[in-house]
């Protein structure tokens, strides 16, 4: 069986850790989102394809959920001691290894599809593990940030006589400084702490999908949307014009897992990214923003079964099955509902 | 008093630590090798300008002489386990956010020269250091690899049909390969355990002095070539076009120390690199390379007080000293005869 994977970060990995396990035997494609890539220190640092990478590679820290197990920050601190930043994003000193490999690659000229698999061949991830796009994307989000936040700059009138003209991309207000920020920024330094009032997929528009991506759809038996943040995550992978329309072309079961649990992001602050595109956080509102258009099947935890039947009404078919990823064996139990579901799906 | 000196590695780095305590009150300048430079894993390393830094800074191993102190090598483990090399040349941990430092500010376009004065700021070696040029110079050495080597590459003959066309910098002999190596690979890797041939600073020639350099030399009241090695550090940085000139014509009193004591190299393997340009592992045939259009003066050990008449007659002023860098008090009494030196013919 062909299964095709569209994946995040942590929810993404984890959900694929289970899905190994219930479908030892599947071929098993992911398409990883790119959008949370940043560039640190002159470092192509690539979050989310990492996290997939060492999960399912077993070197990821289990804690954390990402970055590697055994992990030391020394070389972070001497960056710090040279007063370079940003000190809040975690480079630990093993993981360092990953984006300098990566960079020298990409500066040689291969693309990050190719470096990817280079890198898998260290993890052996038992997935292949390919990039949504090999075009830089970046996601960007628009905040107003408090007036008191060090990446504010000086506000209007206060007494530089500098205010928004020297912050291009903001513009001050009563409360404080409308700024575009990189995801990253957003989720890693302000832990999501203001409203995101739009998500950008800076650059996707013009994006190909990455070598693979829509041949790996096309042959899919199965497509499944782990329960990784529907807007940042998979709603950025569905960004690269072709992605969408091959899914929906490929004639096969679409079946997601609700991120939201009980009204609440699982895990994360995805909340605040869905009401940024003006979507509720409960498991009905995300599956009628896939749409069943992009949907077959949906499954959503079983403390929101109240929403199974709008869910059905919206054309989508689904089950309410427990969604909590405690641990490998709970995860390949919730494959395993996605697989049947699928199944109950391709039969209609 | 101003004083200028030419500085390699750790052998410059100690002295000019003797340097500061003989002379606290000092302007010191000191002008350093960068034609050990080399690019690994696609950053900029100064194995000489960081050498001086950290000693001089307080940061370095004292124990290896190079490197910081506290040192751990969890990147290049893993780097390794990449199968990215080489695994020759150690990288510390902390290390490495130096030379992540330095890449960015060269890629955002600062040349050497500002990007040794920022990394400068947070060390405070209490000298300016400024690299010899910031233009790229790289010594390269000529070399017969035995054919076991693995960067002998295949010889002619093996059967593959390859042989020389294949390594085209090297050429097959009857008992090794021609190569030219680069100077770290000949000094770090091989231990420079096969003689160098030839030793070239590659782009020396069509390098200019950094900025400051030519001025520093100009205004010295005296200038010291402490015990580095005279081919591959101080030799260097005399190819640079214009710094031998402005040396011989700053009218100011220049004395050397000899890092050859008792016809063998105090630290390092200095003899293999003077073979190569014709010059014998004596005190004396040190300071006659050098020569008595650039030196004024020359100390040699104790224990070479039967080179000292042969030198004077080479119309160099010489004392025999102790010149054993063994801690900070005996380099400091170094530095001291070296400036007394100078004054003695700054008054002939």
């Amino acid at each position: 069986m062909r299964i095709v994977v569209l994946a995040g970060g942590i929810g993404g990995a984890r959900f694929l850790r289970g899905l190994k396990r219930a479908a030892p035997d599947a071929d098993i494609t992911v398409i990883g989102n790119t959008g949370d890539d940043i560039h640190l220190f002159g470092l192509k640092v690539c979050p989310d394809l990492d996290t997939v990478m060492y999960t399912l590679g077993g070197g990821i820290d289990e804690e954390r959920g990402w970055g590697r197990t055994d992990e030391s920050f020394r070389l972070k601190e001497e960056l710090a001691a040279y007063g370079v930043g940003p000190e809040w994003f975690g480079l630990g000193d093993r993981d360092f290894a990953t984006h300098i490999v990566r960079t020298q690659m990409l500066a040689a000229g291969y693309p990050l599809s190719a470096v990817t698999e280079a890198l898998c061949d260290r993890w052996q991830p038992g997935v292949r593990l390919i990039p949504m796009s090999d075009d830089r994307v970046e996601t960007h989000v628009a905040v107003t940030l408090p007036a008191g936040d060090p990446a504010a700059g000086p506000t209007a009138g206060s007494g530089t006589g500098a205010g928004a003209g020297e912050t291009p991309s903001g513009s001050a207000t009563g409360s404080g400084v409308r700024k575009v920020i990189h995801f990253q920024e957003y989720w890693v330094r302000l832990r999501a702490s203001v409203a995101a009032e739009a998500v950008v997929p800076v650059g996707a528009e013009q994006a190909k999908p990455a070598p693979g991506v829509l041949e790996a759809i096309a042959a899919a038996d199965v497509i499944l949307f782990p329960p990784s943040n529907p807007v940042v995550s998979i709603g950025t992978i569905l960004a690269v014009p072709g992605i969408r329309e091959a899914i929906a072309e490929a004639g096969v079961p679409v079946v997601g897992l609700s991120p939201i649990v009980g009204n609440a992001p699982v895990r994360g602050m995805a909340d605040k990214v869905l009401a940024a595109v003006g979507v509720e956080s409960t498991a009905w509102a995300v599956a009628e923003h896939y749409g069943s258009g992009l949907l077959d099947g949906w499954l959503v935890d079983t403390v929101d079964t109240s929403g199974v039947e709008r869910i059905e009404e919206a054309g989508i078919r689904c089950r309410a099955v427990p969604l909590m990823m405690t641990d490998v064996d709970a995860t390949a139990r919730m494959a395993r509902e996605a697989l049947a579901l699928a199944e109950e799906v391709r039969t209609v």
